[in-house]
């Protein structure tokens, strides 16, 4: 897919001094190699590829201010780069410039186990998180799919299939160590559970994708292991009867962890690629953590509700190898999908509805996909209203990217009319910044701009990236 | 108290030709009459009132935001009104100028019970929303103890009691009608359950405390009403027993509702203005949402690791009536501490800290109001580390008073050392302006002022407080 054409105007040469500089700084931590280029210039988007000139592996926030103090001086572009999962174009250096990569930065800080909380450097995994906290008994439950850095999961105000419960990036970021443009380090929260302290800085920085600063320490909740976890699915003939079960579950407040929507083209999928002989329907997949007979409760109370909702079979899975068979193939999705379509490549969207419009859109972008004759499926964290269409295109065939584009516009479109939003959890990158301005107006657009001209007056800060300059 | 001097600098007498904009618009809803003067210029904190030099009741957004335009093309101070139950000064009119009462804007504006999303004008009390949608089922939570406005609670970031299980208002407002100091109307969310569209405007301006913009309407979750409720109380000889089984509760993962603390001075005074006869020693008074069974099962776990920390007694209270006593005397403790010293008035800190150091803090600062021989009470919503102490002082006793701030910032400066807040949940107002220095830092702090610079450049906007221009 091609970038905008007007976006790479300002790319030009960057000053020696400002490299040597650098070099003197970062030592061989500091690469201006193709090899290097490349690796830092792309993303899981379905954008090519857009280098950054140069590329720095910082270990410390003050070496981090250091580069941007250097990029500001000399007012070059500079990207925060982590584990280059993101999915719409984040990290693509559009004007070229300066990535700073925080994976080396990948130190769990402080534990503090009694306040449940954990600060970490962003270049820390979230796997490598719950490895590193097993044995306090406590986990981070934010699952995007991808194994993401804790920086780049706060930077796009990341969540997945736990959010349900436990929330997103927003509800279980504490505080954060941040660069600003001009270099300069500062705090933004305390490991106080709530405060009224001033201006939400932490909630700015989070979801602000390397515009507005560096993210360079994050402080996050952490909760109890669930005593037991349970999972259960089951099969609906139509999609409308499985949103009705969720609908009703969630105000029953029945407390369930994660509840995944697969459409039939999902299930058919994994059936293939896992080896499983689901029903090849609507499907949901539950799991409940909680005491053992909360758990147990949980899900009678849920399976009572499939029932009504005319559910065929409510399989339980309360051994950790059938949860673990069952959640792995969720997590394979992706993959089991590209599979449909050998050589494809997958065009993800991102929409998140009120839950009550849930059903109405997953069957109107259902039908367009079919109208527009898109290999396709639907998985959704249905529990929050946010769901993935996922389209198989031809990288190399600009009519179906443009038939799987026209498919996402107007699904966001018809988002948008229901007031939900046009990212849930990917995040705005290039992609999604039409759509910013169809979901917020201009108005508020505008507060967005005057934010990011206060906060970053030379643009030097992922420019081009969330709200134009 | 005084105000300091160089904040009441900016006052000057209102242009007629404002004035005369103002009555064509607003009519009988006009007025600089000395009485609605006095009403909208003073809080319940120990400042001495502050008056605006006019006051104008909006009903609509569109017509807040004329209003505001006005105010931006005059650079006439503005400052939004609610119940007046804010506790730092917020309202106060350093610098004279217009207040814009919003209460009579108290239309719940729509209800989506299968999404739990309600929405409600700034002037609707958190009291009247209950009462308004009992009948769906469901229920908002933030309990600050006042019958505040759902806008003043938005712009103060409050919580309460229940925030340890459903969170505060950060975590519980979706999306905002704002008017922009320029007088623009933005919307900062959508309906979805989450986003990652763009800056969080919504968390920029919970909390932000009528110095960025003017809350005109607010999207909130909704919360089953729970299909059980009972409540627990026992009692503790000595604070870190109190506060140490609250920090194993937490870690477990109990979702307890409620978990209150009161100490020794504080039961006294509930005994005797609500004719109980608690044990008159540290207490912890807990309440627990869930089905029949859930219920009970956090309970029991909880009086088990209570009597593992030598608990006095575990008294239930199953039945309503029983519950509502407890709750009530609760609610009443402050009005009960005032009893403790007739004609006094209470100055009410709000210091939040990981609950690791709570008890350190709560034992120092009670030494403290001792040596200073203070009456003082401690409650404290101590799920999440957030404390009052109440000291109970002569308005006329600029001594005393010295006595009580002194305490204050000595339990704030503890406080910031342990990584924790200046306040939990009253907000700055100002009060705590020099506090929020010390916490954040002149660093995070200038981000803080470049913000407002940017969103407020006329300074119209409740001036003097949160950050100093």
């Amino acid at each position: 897919m091609n970038h905008p054409a007007q976006l790479t105007e300002l790319r030009r040469p960057l000053p020696d001094a400002f490299l040597a500089s650098l070099r003197a700084l970062f030592g061989d931590r500091f690469s201006t190699s193709q090899a290097m280029r490349e690796h830092h210039g792309r993303d899981e988007s379905s954008y090519d590829p857009m280098l950054p000139d140069a590329v720095v592996f910082a270990h410390s926030t003050e070496e981090v201010a250091a580069a941007v103090s250097l990029c500001n001086q000399y007012k070059v572009p500079l990207i925060p780069y982590g584990t280059g999962t993101s999915l719409e174009g984040h990290i693509l250096a559009l004007s070229g410039g300066l990535s700073i990569d925080l994976l080396q930065m990948n130190r769990v800080i402080a534990v503090h186990a009694q306040d449940l909380t954990v600060t970490v450097q962003p270049g820390v995994t979230r796997k490598q998180l719950n490895t590193e906290i097993k044995d306090t008994g406590l986990f981070f439950p934010i699952d995007p799919g991808a194994d993401a850095s804790i920086g780049g999961m706060t930077a796009t105000r990341a969540s997945g299939t736990n959010a349900v419960r436990y929330g997103t990036m927003r509800e279980n970021v504490l505080g954060l160590t941040v660069v600003t443009a001009e270099g300069k380090i500062i705090k933004t929260g305390t490991r106080a559970k709530k405060s009224s302290a001033g201006y939400d800085l932490t909630r700015l920085f989070v979801g602000s994708e390397g515009t507005l600063g560096i993210i360079t320490e994050v402080t996050l909740k952490l909760y109890p292991q669930p005593e037991s976890i349970s999972a259960a699915v089951c099969s609906f003939n139509d999609i409308a009867s499985a949103v009705n079960t969720v609908i009703v579950t969630m105000q029953m407040g029945v407390p369930v962890a994660r509840v995944e929507f697969l459409d039939e083209n999902g299930v058919k999928a994994i059936n293939k690629h896992d080896k499983l002989s689901l029903p090849e329907k609507p499907l949901l997949l539950f799991e409940f953590h909680g005491s053992e007979h909360g758990v147990k409760e949980q899900a009678e109370v849920v399976q009572e509700i499939a029932r009504e909702h005319g559910a065929i079979g409510f399989e339980w899975a309360t051994r950790p190898e059938d949860r673990s068979r069952l959640w792995q193939a969720r997590h394979n999705a992706y993959f089991a999908l590209l599979q449909l379509r050998p050589g494809c490549r997958a065009i993800s969207t991102d929409c998140c509805v009120p839950i009550s419009h849930l059903a109405e859109i997953l069957l109107a972008t259902k039908a367009d996909c079919e109208q527009q004759q898109l290999i396709h499926s639907i998985i959704g964290h249905v529990g929050d209203g946010n769901f993935h269409v996922q389209m198989m295109v031809d990288p190399n065939d600009p009519d179906d990217i443009a038939r799987a584009e026209g498919v996402n516009a107007r699904m966001v479109e018809r988002a948008i009319a229901m007031d939900g939003t046009c990212t849930g959890e990917h995040g705005v990158g290039l992609h999604k910044m039409d759509f910013l301005i169809q979901e917020h107006g201009e108005g508020a657009i505008d507060t967005m701009r005057s934010i990011k001209h206060a906060l970053d007056p030379n643009n030097i800060l992922n420019p081009g990236k969330v709200v134009r300059w």
